[in-house]
């Protein structure tokens, strides 16, 4: 699997002063999205597996705002994997609303055992890994 | 110690489509004006004691909205001290912006081990007890 | 109509340091079931009707809190109509996440024309007032 | 003016499960810091300014998560002006949390006419664009 597309709708408390949806909640919208692709796989962001809590806390993100999106819009977040690591992720997105292009974006996360003392990086487990594929000429997009 | 003020200034990112800020910002500058409270008594809202980690989960909520806060506006959270039960505190607020008042308020806050299990509740801490009054007149208020 | 349930999924976003919903959000999904039933109605918490922009600024809210909710669970938010005013609405809600009883909560909105000077109070037009009812025995739950 | 820094606290409110702070937060830290660029200048990222309201908008946003930040701890974010546009300003971030650094950033914000239609670019105003240098050696980091 490399790729998922979720849809939902804009809410009240997404927006701002300006009339339009605050750009930091178009980027928890892209967090969710790689949520859902994980949970997709059998897997999720916050998940116990042989003993280890994991997590994924992200290092990197950016984002690309190309057209405002607006209250009770569906925003489209389509998620796919630009490169498959040993032990972390990168994902690219794009938005729509309305057929707009809203946003695009870039997320890297890393796989980590969660312990008292913070995150530790950990390979990805392997049962997760065979079920992720990079997106087909992503490659050169994840350089 | 029965009271304390705190002051923020709206931000942008508390403000909503209706040029205002959303509510449930209003109610978290409550809630970090009752953890202020409690740091300035030597405590914490999420603290290590005696080998126990204490929080204080809330169970009830309430804010009436009079009058709307604008962005960069200065917001003064008055909190004192309605109720000191034995494993709960009842705290009441009055939000003033620009000499405006914009919102009065009340929260319970109920003392708790937290568990992996989720919250238990405990008795205050004496040393944190004794530090705390309930305001003149809250009395009658809280009951 | 006098009710409504929405359901949703607790995201990431949502939680906080004590592993739980942080209780700001449950308000916000309050909220959102609140507009979700304006919808249903062919109405909007945001719209234009008869060259005038209607608005919603809630005056009161409260909540209870009786378990955590976490991540991944999803919530059921029911709302229901507790007292149709001449401008304003009051409305109960119930939340349940996995079969436990969540929170309940209460909020009071007010119909308004939004001008550039604020909300300014308004009848709420007789096309959404004559779909609404209040839901049974609910005289009594809103004194 | 080339340079800012502005120090803040952690809110309970800013943490996930993760007991961290939740990247998002990071990221509105960063915004807040330029708002506040801006208000030293005499300006605002809300203006009425010659009869146009006037709005910054952002179109592209980075950010790279180097440390984890907690609850309570003192974040100073530093803004510096890496490009000053005729129609646009990017800022570089760096946050430091009790000594440690915990992410960098870059934003490029759009200066437009915010109208009914949507936001329309137009020039800084040259009251503003006087004051604002680009920081020392900025050149090479913004290409």
């Amino acid at each position: 699997m490399h790729e998922l597309t979720v849809r939902r709708k804009v809410e009240f408390s997404d927006t701002d002063m300006a009339g339009i949806v605050h750009f930091s909640r178009l980027i928890i919208f892209m967090e969710n999205a790689e949520h859902a692709f994980l949970e997709a796989l059998g897997a999720s962001v916050s998940m116990d597996y042989e003993g280890v809590h994991i997590g994924w806390p992200r290092v990197a993100v950016e984002a690309q705002f190309k057209a405002p999106a607006r209250f009770n819009e569906h925003v489209d977040i389509h998620v796919e994997v630009l490169k498959k690591g040993t032990r972390s992720m990168t994902y690219g997105f794009e938005m729509h609303a309305s057929g707009r292009l809203v946003g695009t974006g870039k997320m890297t996360s890393v796989c980590c055992e969660m312990t008292d003392k913070g995150p530790r990086s950990m390979p990805i487990p392997a049962f997760l890994a065979d079920r992720i594929e990079e997106a087909p000429g992503s490659d050169t997009e994840a350089s």
